[in-house]
Formats: structure tokens, sequence, C-alpha cells
């Protein structure tokens, strides 16, 4: 009576594993900023919860597999008003959660043993879906010294072997902030297409990009690249509505949708209310984006010269999203992350940070550093940035 | 730019792929009458709905991997009930529908090759969460001469073979409406623990026994052996809920639970609204369950007698759940439910079953059969079973 090997090689969140420290330092009356995960303290917009208290329809019952015809209406209105009007019903598999989409588009372009490519550090739960699918990742190490950017296209080329069935990326990156240009966007669509491969484009933070930067979605190459181009989206982060749990999973190739749909009838439907509430997304006026993205500049503000006045931490300005990888002068980021839950305290207070190295898949790297979420709002985040220098000048295990 | 070939192996919904059909029909003014799906017509508890409409928290966020506190105490409320004391807050892992449970369980027991043993006819999208962990699920055949019960069990142990993992079976059956006796209960106990397998017990229809029956529950026999019982359970019949996608995994054996939480991490968390929603089960009081068995049994009382005063029709007495699996005069039930959808009409109406092949594995088995959900009122299905036997007698293909 052995559990499967493949169970125990599942990977512990690096978001979520310290959350029993975090919960046993709440019971003694602390109180933990939560930089470690990406749940934002944003409101869910309004017209979701009227959704909700206005609720008429009972029985609760499947919705279709592909997803919820008023949802899908929804999501097109939205996706044409940026500008990407070729996209029809049938190109839209809805998820649950943008988990889903990353995971059935996995599964999609990939055999067991089969490999995609990954830019590390990359979102940890890539790994999850990677070993549920059986899947390796194959990671192509970036550089906290230029910001994360992507390597030139021959360290990519070298990569790809015959195993290689499609790159993975995240524009704007969770977990490093950056947003890629459009020269590094089109030298992955010219890699994909030169060598067959799929492009797989996790676009969950399309919206938050700051300085006057474009975010150059894969949607604008989807037209010429039909066959190998899939989106991954999210409600979670858009609308701050995590706990919706939808997703997207965007291509115009036919054999990968009526494949997913497969997929999706073994699962019967993702949830009727959450699809009812997020319909209501097009009622929402376009400042609505807008201003979401200017409160996450505002917080970019406050953290990234906070942390950068710190004493031995190093950090890129982020470009966009809502996080960035910083390195902090400790030697293991991990012990140091559990240290702040389970030692420091400053006025009853600490922070929450989430490990880097979860993050890596390529041996010791990021042990360092720390993903750091900015979704508190500017006074909170002013303090959790406080209580990380505090506890940096008094933490034992310095460089 | 192929997709993978396991995406193709990926087997069509037999209950759903149907619908297209069904859709076309409805647009063309035609009422189909769904025996396909068991989505019931009863509502949803009104403390469930209420918790709906007054909904207070924004935002939306994610909630914790393992399940919702609130719905996690509200579920030991329920089993604690039933007389399963023993049932612990980390025997729980709360799942996004019944579904995901069964996928769970499927890749925590099993590593890719290796072997589940199922009754067939069984749940058709065991298929599946099989393809998706390239699991190879081995049918023993049940018959519909003797109501689909178990054989005996030299009959299962002569299946078992050095790559078998599990037994995963599902009392009250869908599709079947098999009851499970004690004695058959406790054979599949007796081999598993012989055979040092895992038991999977798929027990989503636990209260829906008929004729003063008891189900009997794996978790009669979990204390005697913690290490390899897994419960599966879902919300969506028990409570009428299909669209709100919430299951269990229920296991003392630790490293299961710990396993999947890491997976359930990878995936974030279930629907917080539907948690919340759900949590409200523990409000209803015990004749709430006798209520809907009792409602099910009347409609089984309309159904089983209506089908078998049809010519040529062969059903068993359903002992539970709300699902039967009856013999057709028909040489193919897939054209013969496809015609109903596309030709056969009367005063505008027509039936929708779900064509019992894909319940089976076994080569051509299950191809004159249909599985019946009889989830709609008496009257409704007195009508449905009239629009068969209309049917049935105009039908071009009949034996």
């Amino acid at each position: 009576m052995e559990i499967s090997a493949r169970l125990i090689e599942v990977p512990s969140s690096p978001i979520r594993k310290l959350l029993p420290l975090a919960q046993k330092a709440k019971s003694q009356g602390v109180t933990v900023f939560h930089l470690n995960i990406g749940d934002p303290d944003i409101k869910t917009p309004l017209p979701m919860i009227k959704v909700l208290k206005n609720w008429q329809i009972n029985p609760i019952g499947y919705d279709l597999s592909q997803g919820n015809s008023r949802f899908i209406q929804s999501l097109l209105f939205y996706y044409h008003q940026l500008g990407h009007g070729f996209l029809d019903e049938k190109n839209i598999q809805v998820t649950t959660g943008g988990s889903e989409a990353i995971a059935m588009a996995m599964f999609a372009v990939a055999n067991p043993g089969d490999e995609i490519l990954v830019f590390e550090p990359f979102y940890a739960n890539y790994n999850s879906y990677a070993v549920t699918s059986g899947i390796r990742l194959v990671p192509i190490t970036t550089n906290i010294s230029d910001g994360f950017h992507l390597p030139p296209a021959e360290v990519i080329r070298r990569a790809i072997t015959t195993r290689t069935r499609a790159i993975l990326y995240c524009n704007p990156n969770n977990p490093t902030g950056t947003v890629y240009t459009q020269t590094e966007i089109e030298m992955l669509v010219d890699i994909a297409r030169k060598y067959k491969i799929f492009l797989l484009s996790d676009e969950v933070y399309r919206e938050y990009v700051f300085d006057h930067r474009r975010q150059i979605s894969l949607f604008n190459y989807m037209e010429k690249n039909p066959q190998n181009t899939l989106v991954l989206d999210s409600m979670s982060k858009r609308y701050s509505a995590c706990g919706l749990r939808l997703g997207t999973l965007v291509t115009l190739n036919d054999k990968i949708s009526s494949g997913v749909l497969k997929i999706a009838q073994g699962r019967l439907s993702c949830g009727l209310i959450d699809q009812e509430a997020a319909s209501a997304l097009s009622q929402l006026l376009p400042n609505y984006y807008t201003q979401i993205r200017d409160e996450f500049a505002r917080r970019r503000d406050v953290l990234y010269p906070g942390l950068q006045a710190i004493p031995g931490v190093v950090i890129p300005k982020p470009e966009g999203a809502f996080y960035v990888i910083a390195r902090l002068p400790v030697d293991s980021s991990e012990r140091f992350c559990q240290w702040l839950l389970t030692d420091f305290r400053h006025r009853q207070q600490t922070v929450m940070l989430a490990p880097a190295s979860g993050f890596y898949a390529t041996g010791k790297l990021g042990q360092s550093q720390v993903r750091i979420a900015y979704v508190l709002n500017c006074r909170k985040l002013a303090r959790a940035v406080e209580l990380l220098k505090l506890a940096l000048q008094v933490y034992p295990n310095t460089r």
C-alpha cells in the first residue's frame, strides 16, 4: 500500500508551505503582513458582488463544459475591446482558475517525458502541473542584474531538443515583475515558428504594466500563428477575485480546442455562481483597469525605493505585475522567511515572504532571493518594508 | 506542431457529446427532456442560497488549499452525524467537485502504467481521469441480468496483477443504480487488505438508497483499514448543487493527505463562494436527506414500471442513486440516442439519453444499452417514458 512515486515528487508550494508557521504566529496575537501570495486587498468589483446579492438561479446545476455562455460572451467583449476582434466563442475554453488553463495546455501540447522551456525564476506552480502531467520543465536562467529579461535567441535555441514541445512564459512576469519588450516577444514567436513548437503565454497580469509600458500580447501574433499559440488567462488578478477560480485557455487551434473540451467534459463544468458573477465584467468601465494599474504602480513606488534603501538588498525596478524578486543579504532566504514567522516580531508584527528557491529549477539558484507580492495598500506596504529592514538588522545569519 | 498523443486519447463524454444535437433541436423549438445527465431539478437548499443573498466578503480572495475552515467543520458535522466520529479535520481534502477527488485519488495511488480495477459499466468520466493520469483501468464486467451486482471474489482476484494498485467502485452505483450489500463491500475490503491494494469508494449518492436498504459506507471499515481506504464524495447530488463544484477526498492515510495537499496547493484553492455557500449544510435538518431520497424513490416508481411495460426493454429494478442502465430493442443505442435528437419528435418534444457503451471499457459491451438519469419530476418523467415508448415504436432500426 505505497503511495505513488509521483505523489512524492509533487513540490510543496513555496508560496504556501510556510502558512502553518504564519497561522501559529497569528494564534499568538502577531499580525502577519502577507507579501507571500498574490491575493490583492483590492475589492472585487461591485457588479460581480451584486450578482450574488440578487441571486435567482435555483437549482445551482452544472454549466456547459466549455463555459457559461454569458461568461464567454463577456470574455469576448473584453478581448474585442483590447483589439483582438478575431476571437470567437469557439476559441475560448473556460477553466477552473488560470491553474487549470496551464495544466490543460501542458497536457495538450506535450506527452510524458517531453520538455517545455521556461525562464527561471518562474511561477512555482508550473512545477506542480509539470509533475502531474509527467512533463519535464527545462529552465533557461534569467538574471536579476538585467531585470530578468530574456537571454539572446541563441541561448534559447541551444536549449531546444527533439523532445521540446513548447515555450511557456509569463508576461508581465510572475515572480519577477518583468514586462517583455516587443523585440523579446517577437524573438519567441520566431523561434517557435522556426522550430515548430508551441508558445504558451500566461497573461494573467496583462493590465499591470507601469511607466507607460505596453504589454505585448501573444494575441497580436495569433492570427499569423494560429496553430501554435495559446494564451492562458485568469480573472483572479484582473478583478481581484482569486477566490472565483476562473480562467481561460484561448487558441485558434481547433484540435487543441476540441481536445481540451474533452478534458473539460470529464470534470463537467466550472462553478456556475463564479461564472455568473464574473460575467458582470462587461459592466466595468475601461477606467476600471487603469485605476487598478495605477494603484499597483503607487505601491511599486513605495516598495521599490523602500527596499533599495535597505543595505545589502538588490532589487530591479518592477516593470509590471505586482511582484518582484529581491536578493537579500542572507545565506538562506528559506531560513530567513521561517525566522520572520517564528522569531521576529516588532510591535507584535512580522512579514511573510516567499523564498525564491522554489521559483528556480536549477540547483541552488535563488537561495538568497525572495518573491515579494505587493498586494497590500501603501500604508501597510510601507510598514512591511520597515519590518523587513528591522528584521535584516537583527537577523543572526546575515552574510 | 502536433498536439499530444494523449490528448487524442481522452474520451468524449458519453453524457455530453450529443449536447450539440440537443441544442440544435431546442433552437428548432423542440423541448428536450434531459435524462442524459445527473443534474437534478430539485432545488438547492435555501440556507445555501441565502449565503449568496447576504454576501459580505470582499475581496473574494483565495481560500486555504486544504479547504475553507468553515466548510470543513460543516463536513465534519455531517460525517459525525452519520456515525463516523473518528474523522478529523486533517483527514479531509476539499476538492473541485467529486471529479477532482477521483482524479487526485488515482494520481495518489498509482503510477503511469499501473492498473486500477473498476466494475463495468462504470462512471464514464473515470476514463478521462485515467487518461490524464496515465493509468490503465481494468474492467471487471457486471451484468444486467443480476442487477449489476459484484462477481464472486475469485473473479476479482483473477484480475489482480503486479501492476494493480487499487479497486475503484461507486456505491450506490452510477450508472447502474445498484446498491452493494454488506457482503459485497466486505469482500472488497478483504481483497484489498489481502493484496495490499487501495480501495477507492465513490459515495456521491450515499443517501439515495430505496426500499429500506442501507448504504454500506467504506467509512465503516476505515478505522480498521486506515492506510488503504479512501472515500470520494461530492456536494453535487446530495444538495442538488452540481454547479457548486465541491467534493472531498477523505482518508486516514497521512501520506495521501499530505501528498494531495501539495497537488491542492498547486491549484491554490477551491472557490470561496461555493465553499461559503455549502457550509450552510450544517443548518439542514436530518429529514432533508430523507425527503430527497423519497422523491427519487417516487421517480424510480414512475420510471421503472413505465420502462418495464415497453416491449423489448430490459431493466433491473434500481436500488439507489438516480440512474439505471436499460437495454433497449435497438442495435446501436448511440445511433438511437442521436436519432431521438435529430429525427424523433412527438408534439415537438423528445428525450435525451446517454448511450451506455461509453460506460464500458470492454469492446462492444453496452451497445444496446442506455443510461437514464431520473432527475426530472414525476410528471415530466412519465412523459419522457411515453416519448421513449413512442420513439421505439417508430424507430426504423429496431431489432
